[in-house]
């Protein structure tokens, strides 16, 4: 196979279907953006709305903007937009708080739905919060026993004790995908519910909620759907939980009547019970622009560019970095794997920092994985290509060792 | 007593040391504003400070603001300066989630510092979405019991089985304040915990959470704060309570090392352990600017300038509408009112629409009061003799008779 150029790099974006869509983001000139699955770039259009929601929505129309600008409508206009990205119906989904207190919610829900159970399993690579969250429910209740195991012996943990599978769609680490068709049926068949968080996956990748018969999830707001940092996340109840499913975050959001002022709690019909407290206006109008942005590429054509840049960021690592002992850690085949690439690498943080120093920007993650988002809204093959050609000069030049790339002084 | 004429209310505009803090606000032409106790006005501040944080923080800074920028340390930042507005110190602050998402961190976090005790007591009237959250902890945990009872039963309510006197220090419809050191003593005395919504005092009215040994608190960043639609809130923790205090939401951002990616939670120290998610930075942003608004005003200026404005509203409303039936709802001491006036009349939905007709935007509150907030940061004197000639008009004139007032269309 002859070499790839950057030539070849140029010829993928000049056939790339979406390639337009990257004109609705404000992007650093010269900037390689590899970290839109930490933080998903800014839309061009949340400036204005967002200028536009404080100046005018907030300065002059005050507190009528709660229904003359249809601030309270607005979780729910969200949603019905983000519920067609994930496979679900606009009914099934509500935008509320943090991806942590979604899942707490629907963690708590769901152990109700299954009475007489009294565990929760998930995988010990799971992301954190995931992990702490459950734990936290679990000190709270005090006789709920969250289970953590490998990969591979998720299925054999499924039995008669467990209530809900809570699993983590993509891997944060490594960009690999679960297969939640047979996972949730394995869930199902173990009579668990089974929990999905899509935070990797909203927006790069089609998920078939209903198709999969999933129970719950949650997802991120600020990644791949590009809503700004902490973003509202998102919660998704299958419809045929909805009279059952109870939020232990009883709010007047979530009311049925929330202007009747009732001393007794009511929920809200369906998932409209997930709010609890005021939604964050200002932060909901950006998601809003960075919902739109996704849903006019369309996921099935992100997601096909996205395993196009994936495929040529790994050939191009072979091809330019095989010398510099980076190893592999994203699957290989481009069906079990994210908007991501990962390697691994014993200097990975410094080896980060000297690519952002070149203006690369990847992320580190602990102990020792440099991970690569490919956010295809905006990405473009020569970005990859360039990143690329920066990690070959990082290397071959020992540019990480540089002292003020070695000092772990970055919180993110 | 001679009429109060408006020429007396522009004396007391030319005699108010902070009548400049207004200009730090954007207000409408023309528009008497009186529900900044629902949402604040709009610093001018927050204009070009939020539009800074999307277009340059998030857009051109990107991953690397949380770092470079200080978004990691906003909420931590702007609690400190909460504190002082409270009488807390900035260790004992957390701003993080909203008012309900708080108020259930310190139930359940209260519950457990009282092992043995599983009675809440509020007070029947307690602002709605606080009654739903001890409702909604108490449905999950199974068997706790929210006790509601007037607001002279309160002391009575209060013995052994109690763990936490849950109370809001400014009545939403009233105003009427509650004396907080007592109440905060009776509970002490019996063993309980003492637990304040400060939604409606927080920026309008001083508070000494120290001075009055109260345990756990809770505030809303949208109201007096003027933090914008939907603001984070905060969330108070006494300081003696900080090795024991356990929250139910245990996230990614209130860990001691979120970014070693650990399997255990390990809450951070003290108060920052009541973060959950990711913080919403957009919103976050602007709530700082409101609290800066409020911090230089100073709470004890803003608190004399607030009594001087109910003590004007209602002698003005003796002084004009005795005849047409309007029952006062505020205590007439000063000393007990917050910072607004209500009055009570079976059409109180319909006046209150005429006066926004009119441009004097109060408040209605189920079922029958009228609600005029008092924010001593931006209202002037002649505001609020404009505000009581519009009522007078509005009554004389029987303009709330009009059908298009009398409809039942708005939701907040």
């Amino acid at each position: 196979m002859a070499a790839l150029t950057r030539a070849d790099a140029e010829a993928l974006d000049a056939a790339d279907p979406i390639a337009a869509v990257r004109g609705a983001f404000v992007l650093p000139d010269g900037l390689v953006y590899l970290d839109g699955n930490s933080l998903g770039a800014l839309p061009r259009r949340a400036v204005e709305r967002v200028g536009d929601a404080v100046a005018r929505e907030w300065g002059e129309g005050l507190v009528s903007s709660w229904n003359e600008h249809g601030w309270i409508d607005l979780p729910a206009r969200v949603a019905a937009k983000i519920a067609p990205l994930v496979g679900a119906r606009p009914s099934e989904v509500a935008v509320a708080d943090s991806t942590s207190v979604n899942l707490f919610k629907l963690l708590a829900g769901g152990l109700r739905l299954r009475p007489g159970r009294r565990m929760i399993v998930s995988e010990r690579g799971n992301f954190p919060t995931d992990v702490y969250v459950a734990q936290g429910l679990g000190a709270l209740l005090g006789d709920v026993e969250l289970r953590l195991v490998a990969r591979d012996e998720l299925a054999a943990a499924l039995d008669d004790r467990v209530a809900v599978l809570m699993l983590t769609h993509v891997d944060f680490r490594t960009g690999e995908v679960h297969d939640m068709p047979d996972l949730t049926r394995a869930a199902h068949d173990a009579g668990a519910l089974a929990l999905w968080d899509l935070a990797h996956s909203a927006g790069a990748l089609p998920v078939d909620l209903d198709g999969c018969g999933v129970d719950l999830a949650v997802g991120c707001g600020y990644k791949y759907l590009n809503g700004g940092p902490g973003a509202p996340a998102f919660a998704f109840v299958a419809e045929a939980h909805h009279t059952r499913f109870e939020t232990p975050l009883a709010g007047w959001m979530g009311h049925a009547a929330p202007f009747a002022f009732d001393t007794r709690y009511e929920p809200a019909p369906g998932v409209a019970r997930l709010l609890c407290g005021t939604p964050p206006v200002l932060s909901l109008v950006a998601l809003e622009c960075g919902v739109d942005t996704v849903a006019a590429a369309g996921v099935d054509r992100l997601r096909r560019k996205s395993v196009a840049l994936g495929e040529l960021f790994i050939r191009l690592v072979e091809q330019e970095c095989a010398a510099f002992g980076l190893e592999p850690a994203s699957p290989r085949d481009a069906g079990r794997r994210g908007s991501q690439v990962s390697f691994r690498h014993a200097e990975a943080f410094a080896i980060v920092r000297a690519l952002v120093a070149r203006r690369v920007v990847g992320d580190f993650r602990e102990p020792d994985v440099l991970r690569f988002g490919l956010a295809p809204a905006y990405l473009r093959f020569v970005d990859v290509f360039d990143a690329v050609a920066a990690l070959h000069d990082v290397m071959a030049r020992g540019e990480w060792e540089r002292p003020e790339h070695r000092r772990r002084t970055r919180v993110t």
